[in-house]
């Protein structure tokens, strides 16, 4: 694991978790599983990895005090503000740049701060195979095996198998593909063959760099002027004055999708989720025999099948549950949400119903 | 008017309302409907029909203080204090003992402290009507007009209408039926003829005490005794001392069952619930398009039908609601009840649970 590191990603401000995520304190930074927040769990899945010194952080000003608080084995310097947000490719770019310049055979891994996975061992050992594929000249995803047709999350379509001595099964990406509509994600669940994007890529800075400057010459162009200005006195400054002008653009729009080189290894049995939604919060819980989840709080459940009942810490309510089936139960405190499993994509309307009336205090 | 009472029968300590209700604090002590509590409704729906000083209120040591405070224009000697519960029977009974010494003509309407009803012009022209049928010499009940089969009343069935010139359709009573299973509600439904028992009844001193005389001597005897006593210096003594040997029996079992004058009018637009479970406390609450009521605090509801929303009075909570039916959602604060409407009568299992395992501090 030589030359290798991690970036993680941590300056999204989702309201999906809304009434619990909220525009002050985004999901990253809440213990929505276990005693942990999401982003402290990022960061302790790299234990036996990577020594802190080679994880990297990509977050907002208005965030990193926050997360050197959560993260400290950190060094100070490895936390990178992004001035202000232009969409992943910049944020990956940054990250190259840097990385490359302090050293021009690191392999990186790119890592969203907000994910859950319950498989560490499994994780570790995907990363390591990753990294060797990567090594080989590679743009490397870890793609999620399908284990319902979620029109949640994108889709990767596999190719040929690699050839190579692989540590794990690894395939040319055929295709990426947008979020699907019912039928569609069906039809890819009972074709196989596809995997959901997970939004973690490896890669060498060598290698990412020299797509960014095929395809994204401009960011490249301002990539070179951040790596020359990191020995100037006010290496942030530099940044500042180039970051507004940039263009917001995704990773996986700006890069991947126009990519010659892109492998992908499709990880089942990892208990990935994005936690993008309660309801996808919910799949990676572990339910008792009716189907329920209870997280906090005490709880009473008479009838109740595949309920969700959710409390933030510190409140100490009792929740009844009476002939209740497939709802999400979130009590925030000060809001209470009352959801069925498969519409708590809707909590965005609701934010944005509240935003629309000016009731910014319980956004 | 002239000879005419009102008895409230206000000792009941049920939990069907909980979390709102509690042991400390039960349903007709609480704001449930408006600004009143049940039992202020109970009283402000009398006025203009009998003065204060006519209105009797029959409770229980431990709620005496609380209801004095609550209606301050009922003298205060006409709060008789029930040493023990011992069902209505004796309840209506010393309350008839009591009334008949003070005014032998006196004609009584007894009244339950825990309904809700909505025509109060329509209630004041039936309790009219029924005191004429009384005065004719017959225990009189008002009987509900079903609106839809339920289980959770009993039943009375109408016989022949009743010869005289009175004010509203009256008829002789043909039975009592216990609360019905499914089959039976819905053939009564189909059939008519049949009202929902209210517990309310109409009835001269004279004509109950000699259906008790007749139907429970024991009960009559010390009716009797206690009545004697009244004019002691310690009245309430008296009852102390003869009460505890009482038999535990309702009016309806132990006299109007096997009574042989009983008639009924049966009740239709009264806007009446016995609010005997959130479920039916919901049918007289007046609901948006979509059928949602919401009691207190904000709500915001989307794809939400025929749902409750209930907070208890000082939670300044928003509730969010999103692809929810037919549920009752209820905020006590400390505790919050999540319930399908059709099952809400099982709080009461909830509360055995909770009792059970020492959770006191719920119930």
């Amino acid at each position: 694991m030589e030359h290798t590191y991690a970036i993680i990603m941590a300056g999204g401000g989702g309201t999906r978790l809304w009434p619990v995520s909220r525009k002050e304190r985004p999901k990253q930074l809440l213990p929505l599983i276990g005693e942990a927040t999401l982003f402290q769990g990022t960061v302790q899945r790299l234990e036996g990895l990577f020594p802190p010194e080679r994880i990297l952080v990509v977050t907002v000003a208005g965030q990193v005090a926050e997360m050197r608080q959560q993260a400290p084995e950190i060094p100070f310097e490895n936390y990178l503000v992004e001035p202000a947000p232009r969409g992943t490719a910049s944020v990956v770019g940054l990250a190259a740049a840097i990385l490359h310049k302090r050293d021009p055979q690191a392999v990186m891994a790119v890592l969203p701060s907000d994910h859950f996975i319950r498989n560490r061992d499994l994780f570790h050992y995907l990363l390591r195979a990753a990294f060797e594929v990567a090594r080989s000249g590679y743009l490397v995803t870890l793609g999620i095996t399908p284990t319902y047709p979620s029109t949640a999350y994108g889709y990767i379509q596999q190719g040929e198998p690699l050839s190579g001595d692989f540590k794990y099964p690894t395939y040319c990406v055929g295709r990426f593909k947008e979020k699907p509509d019912d039928a569609t994600a069906q039809k890819m669940l009972r074709m196989g063959g596809h995997s959901w994007n997970s939004g973690m890529f490896i890669w060498t800075t060598e290698m990412i760099l020299g797509e960014l400057q095929r395809q994204m010459p401009e960011l490249y162009t301002a990539l070179g002027k951040i790596a020359a200005g990191l020995d100037s006195p006010e290496p942030a400054a530099v940044i500042e004055s180039i970051w507004p002008d940039l263009k917001v653009e995704t990773i996986d729009y700006g890069v991947m999708e126009k990519a010659e080189k892109v492998a992908v290894l499709p990880a089942g049995g990892l208990g990935w989720s994005d936690v993008g939604s309660w309801d996808s919060l919910f799949e990676v819980l572990l339910p008792d025999m009716d189907g329920n989840v209870g997280v906090n709080g005490q709880h009473l459940a008479l009838e109740t099948h595949n309920t969700l009942i959710y409390a933030a810490p510190g409140n100490e309510r009792l929740v009844v549950t009476i002939g209740v089936d497939d709802m999400v139960i979130v009590d925030a405190g000060d809001v209470l949400l009352v959801c069925k499993s498969d519409q708590s994509q809707k909590v965005r309307e609701v934010v944005a119903h509240l935003k629309k009336h000016h009731q910014e205090r319980y956004i």
